[in-house]
């Protein structure tokens, strides 16, 4: 009887993926493994048949790559440096670009399950819907490892790389409160995104480690985006007894927020002390001195996509590894109190 | 002897691939030829083999997109607009980032070569190589279409989405001109690529047209970066006999160039006027009052893959289609001549 992949696959001790990788150098295999192979194919002087050939050949040598907001440059950034990595390996990338859509993501997912790809990178839009954990669930059963980047899913434990959000706006909070502000006003991102979630929760925290009440009206409930930002920035600034400082929870919401007061004929920070989430370099270059969580956007993209390599060369079994990163509070002056 | 799918080709006059399509329902075809195919089948009784349906099967839905700078919001909204007409036609995108480098975006399309994909949309790095345009023949002779989007190889003639790069450079510096400017500073962008040598033509023509002499001296070749940019404007603004306005060949410079101007504590436009090619949002937003070339972005992308699409349905037969978008001049009040 002919020797098939499936004896080598059990002489050597390794998968069946392993062995077909081996005999087609399509990569990601530890040399010492790549030896034990080999040895086995030569004990049992194996020849392959041009259909496993083939078959094996068609092996798509790609990842997925499943992002919320393709036009904005933190994605822009983090994709990146997922591809930094993915070329040094020949690895190709499949985009999917979902517009904070649950719906679209779940297509992606979809799209994606149904390709031979080898792995997917995906910032989730949501952290509360069953449907997109369901689905990575399933895809990661299938023997295609997930690696989350800043969000998590509802259901599932994944590898992943992440920003300390909760460190994050608490810095930003305690800084602005150690400036002198009492009254303090946040812009939340989409609350069902876990971002959103854990700054709200380093907000708080900042406010109950310095004994100041949370007050709920102080909270504005935003999207992410620049324009719901702006609305909200303009009913804080006309509410009464109104913060004297606000902490915008991502980088677009940072500029809705600065627009809003500019307009108003306000300064920063002269009438409203201000801290973003994200760095945002065009405010660097202007010379616009506002303060910043400055999270290590590229090596969130190099990392995630890192531990997406060593998943898929160490498929036997593979660890849940989570990388967190604590991102930095760059001050530059916008966070002071300005007694009027 | 049986029927295979060559026979229904001839039968239906059409191709095999678009035989293939209609047998495995994987779209692109237009229903005329749909129903020619489907009554060719019928009339020769046709049964498909597993392996010719496991073949077709294999088709991957996909297209490359491959872009000189991921992390730069011009191409950010580019793969929007292409992604949005993707996903409505079911089409996975692989995407490539070249960071403007020629052999970066070879080895990509040998990647993509390599793949199964129904078409590819480009933005080239250099007009001048040989290598790209090489490359781009061979694929398109494999039967895979080729769409450019703002930007043009050296030797072939492809279809595209373009923006009318001489017609912005030359509503501008006509802008400067007719405030009251003689003498106007142009940051090129990398030389080899061929929206920047369109910018200069058409920065060139303005001053022809106008009966200024072109002064070398006033051209400052700059790579597109915000780094060279700003070194090149304190250039600009320590040489004698300095400029009065810029002309500031894209977004990224542009923001190198005000970064420059400020540093220096000079102001937009008392000191120096500006014109900058690209719309970047956060200026708007944030009361900044640049005057920009506002190229439709979103729409590059969307046209580009509407290109494709009808490229990829009719594959017997297509012309080469180009469609070039002109630019709109978006006046602010930097361009402004103010006497000292």
């Amino acid at each position: 009887m002919a020797v098939t992949i499936k004896d080598i696959a059990q002489k050597s001790g390794v998968s069946l993926t392993t062995v077909s990788r081996v005999l087609n150098s399509s990569g990601y295999v530890k040399e010492e493994t790549r030896k034990k192979v080999l040895s086995a194919i030569k004990e049992l002087n194996y020849t392959p048949s041009a259909i496993a050939r083939s078959l094996s050949k068609n092996k798509t040598n790609t990842i997925g790559v499943v992002i919320p907001e393709i036009n904005n440059e933190f994605y822009g950034e983090i994709i990146k440096g997922i591809s930094e990595v993915a070329d040094e390996y020949n690895l190709n990338m499949i985009l999917c670009n979902t517009d904070n859509n649950i719906e679209k993501e779940v297509k992606a997912l979809k799209l994606l399950k149904e390709q031979r790809i080898e792995g997917i990178i995906i910032t989730p839009t949501s952290v509360e819907d069953d449907f997109n954990s369901e689905y990575l669930i399933t895809i990661e059963q299938l023997g295609i490892p997930i690696v989350l980047v800043d969000g998590h899913v509802k259901y599932a434990d994944f590898s992943g790389a992440f920003v300390d959000n909760i460190k994050g706006a608490y810095d930003s909070t305690d800084a602005l409160i150690k400036a002198g502000h009492r009254k303090i006003g946040i812009i939340t991102g989409r609350m069902n995104s876990d971002a959103a979630q854990n700054r709200l929760k380093g907000y708080k925290k900042a406010l109950a480690l310095n004994d100041i009440p949370f007050d709920e009206r102080y909270v504005f409930k935003g999207d992410y985006s620049e324009k719901l930002a702006y609305k909200l920035t303009k009913e804080m600034l006309s509410m009464e007894n109104r913060p004297t400082a606000v902490f915008a929870s991502s980088n677009r919401m940072t500029i809705g927020c600065i627009k809003a007061i500019t307009e108003e004929g306000l300064k920063v920070p002269d009438d409203m002390a201000l801290i973003g989430f994200d760095r945002i370099d065009i405010l660097n270059s202007l010379g616009m001195n506002i303060s910043f969580v400055d999270g290590p956007t590229i090596e969130l993209g190099t990392i995630a996509m890192k531990i997406l390599i060593e998943n898929i060369q160490n498929e036997e079994y593979f660890d849940t590894k989570k990388i967190t990163i604590a991102p930095k509070l760059i001050l530059k002056g916008s966070e002071r109190f300005i007694k009027k």
